[in-house]
């Protein structure tokens, strides 16, 4: 399992205040309330944003779908846009909305470094900041 | 000081999910980043919330002014509505928006309990069930 490392999330909050949206971390015990928590929620005014961070230094995450299912629900109740943030060694920050996210047999999800670089959108893209967007 | 309870905390949670709010507490170290987190951020897709929950035993608690402003900066940069949400001893939850809380003389904020029962909004008027408003 990818570790979900609380100094990444960290650095994608500052990079999120950097960029003028307000961003709170979610609390260390949040599953203990058995409610669907993303990592970061983060909004501007008129964008907002519900990040599952995951980070690794191999080229290739996977993340389970009841994470992902989790994530969009929170979504769809909070009124945020989701995006999986992913940081491999030697990357930026790169982020992919859920139906972008590969799956695996077991309809989980996978992530392979290549495939973010290719797919997935930066930081400044998902803040607006650019509004280059890749298909 | 009154206590920033962390059980009340979650009992507000519980009760914003209850009414379709996706809600979720700011981390315990939140104020290590120097950033002006509020204790709660919650939305529903039309309606965002940040609440600065304070509770006490006695029959009025008074909070400093940087925390507010705190809160009020957090809302602007966000896009959330900015409520002080207090819970005293026998009475429900009852949430002040910053311009409605008392000031001391030393520029401070205070509430007493009859003023809060008197003038502050129940959760199902900041979650936009009973549309009620007092003035």
């Amino acid at each position: 399992m990818p570790k979900k490392g609380s100094a990444e999330e960290r650095d994608l909050v500052h990079k999120l205040w950097d960029r003028n949206f307000a961003a709170m971390r979610a609390p260390a015990s949040g599953g203990a309330t058995k409610r669907p928590l993303p990592d970061v929620v983060a909004g501007n005014g008129q964008i907002y944003l519900a990040i599952e961070v995951k980070t690794t230094i191999k080229d290739k995450l996977y993340i389970d779908s009841p994470q992902i299912d989790a994530l969009m629900e929170f979504c769809e109740i909070f009124g945020a846009s989701p995006y999986l943030g992913v940081k491999f060694k030697y990357t930026k920050w790169l982020f992919l909305p859920p139906d972008k996210i590969e799956r695996t047999k077991k309809n989980n999800y996978k992530v392979e470094k290549n495939y973010a670089l290719e797919h997935g959108f930066e930081i400044d893209e998902i803040t607006g900041l650019d509004k280059q967007v890749k298909f």
